[in-house]
């Protein structure tokens, strides 16, 4: 840990993770769902320009981990939205010891009832969202914030893409990722609320696995010019190390 | 060429092209769409028994690519359908020059016009249908032959798709092959006529190129069971040889 983070105070069970070379700090608990290697390709995967009359907001941002490696890219305000008061205190934190505060907002509260005016819609959104449907017949996490972030017990996908399609502006951009089971309600549910689906890259832990994780961007009445499938994001080599690709990313974004 | 192929009367414009490390010979010809790689990995990629109680039927068929090379791997008695006349007498001589006269039935005519009795409805159906959707603003191929069978001028996706519902039995296959840039199209067609999306790999040109192709296994009735997203499929290295795991289904599918 450097002196420059010494000071800052975490509450019991949190810890410090660094990112983007130590660039980016941080706070993570293990009582909540932490940041994954999921949240950093999304990040990677977004077009996002520098200037600053550009929209962006986070949908399910938990401890902000999305806005705050995109707001290195850009000089563009950032909002986010997340339901668990907890997480949006830890975003706070986080924003603020990486000097953030005045670039990003995030808002405490339930995504499904978010509103801006009309002029204020965004160019784009981006969700990590839970990625399993509830199943009666399984039991969820033991923790319940974790199984919030996991599992649809707040939201489920049809909710998130519907509220997206009220937040932006026509052809903003919608960035998720998600796993690849679910490609076909992605689709579904993209489609049916009038989204085209632009880019699509997966996510395989190793060169010869199934994809574990899929990156969509997705535009609101894009109409179908043709899917652009990219070339896979491997994560791991063959032995376990990471892949040049990925040490890339986590080093730079 | 061969002493046993020396025999095979081609004509003018007929050329053989050999696959399965020679042991299948194709007769194509320079004035219609020839097979190209997409045929032989949707044979490769498709599950096929061995077992002869097991029904297969190949759509917008060609030159009988697809039956000839699944031959090879299963007793099943397998039909196929084309609608170009010369392309049938080809496909049946092709069957012929390698002994599948007997294995393979083709049927020359329209598929939206093909119907069985219920109890005669297919385990399988493969599909490497036309491409591209016909834009009025842009010329069709020269060679009718071509375009009808690169562009949708006699058969939509949504009329293949349609065809296969009525076609397969519950819980039959349809394995396809097209392009990524249609993944939207059909994905919404393909859940809209009751089938699941169960299985996709991707097939990339080079390693890092975007997908130019897209191999597809959807289930009839299947349910939402989670879409599986295989290794992708490389054809050439970077250097422009082709992939190990290409040279391999090249010789033995």
């Amino acid at each position: 840990m450097s002196n420059s983070t010494e000071s800052i105070l975490l509450n019991p069970g949190e810890r410090l993770d660094y990112f983007l070379g130590g660039a980016l700090k941080m706070i993570q608990s293990q009582d909540y769902f932490s940041s994954s290697v999921d949240a950093v390709l999304l990040a990677h995967f977004m077009t996002i320009p520098r200037r600053s009359d550009f929209r962006l907001l986070d949908f399910c941002s938990g401890n902000g981990i999305i806005p705050l490696l995109v707001s290195y890219r850009t000089q563009a305000p950032i909002e986010a939205i997340e339901i668990q008061a907890e997480l949006v205190t830890m975003a706070q934190r986080n924003a603020k010891i990486n000097q953030r505060e005045h670039q990003i907002t995030f808002h405490y509260g339930d995504l499904k009832e978010f509103t801006v005016e009309h002029h204020l819609r965004f160019d784009a959104i981006s969700c990590n969202p839970p990625y399993f449907v509830v199943d009666k017949t399984e039991a969820l996490h033991s923790n319940p914030s974790v199984a919030m972030a996991r599992h649809e017990v707040t939201i489920t996908l049809e909710d998130w893409v519907k509220q997206a399609g009220r937040l932006l502006k026509r052809k903003g951009r919608l960035y998720i990722v998600h796993r690849p089971e679910r490609l076909d309600d992605l689709f579904d549910t993209l489609l049916r609320y009038h989204f085209s689906v632009h880019r699509i890259q997966f996510i395989h832990p190793k060169p010869d696995r199934n994809a574990n994780g899929v990156l969509m961007e997705a535009i609101y009445h894009g109409g179908r010019n043709g899917v652009r499938v990219e070339p896979p994001m491997v994560v791991h080599q063959a032995n376990g190390d990471y892949t040049e690709a990925m040490l890339e990313i986590y080093q730079h974004g």
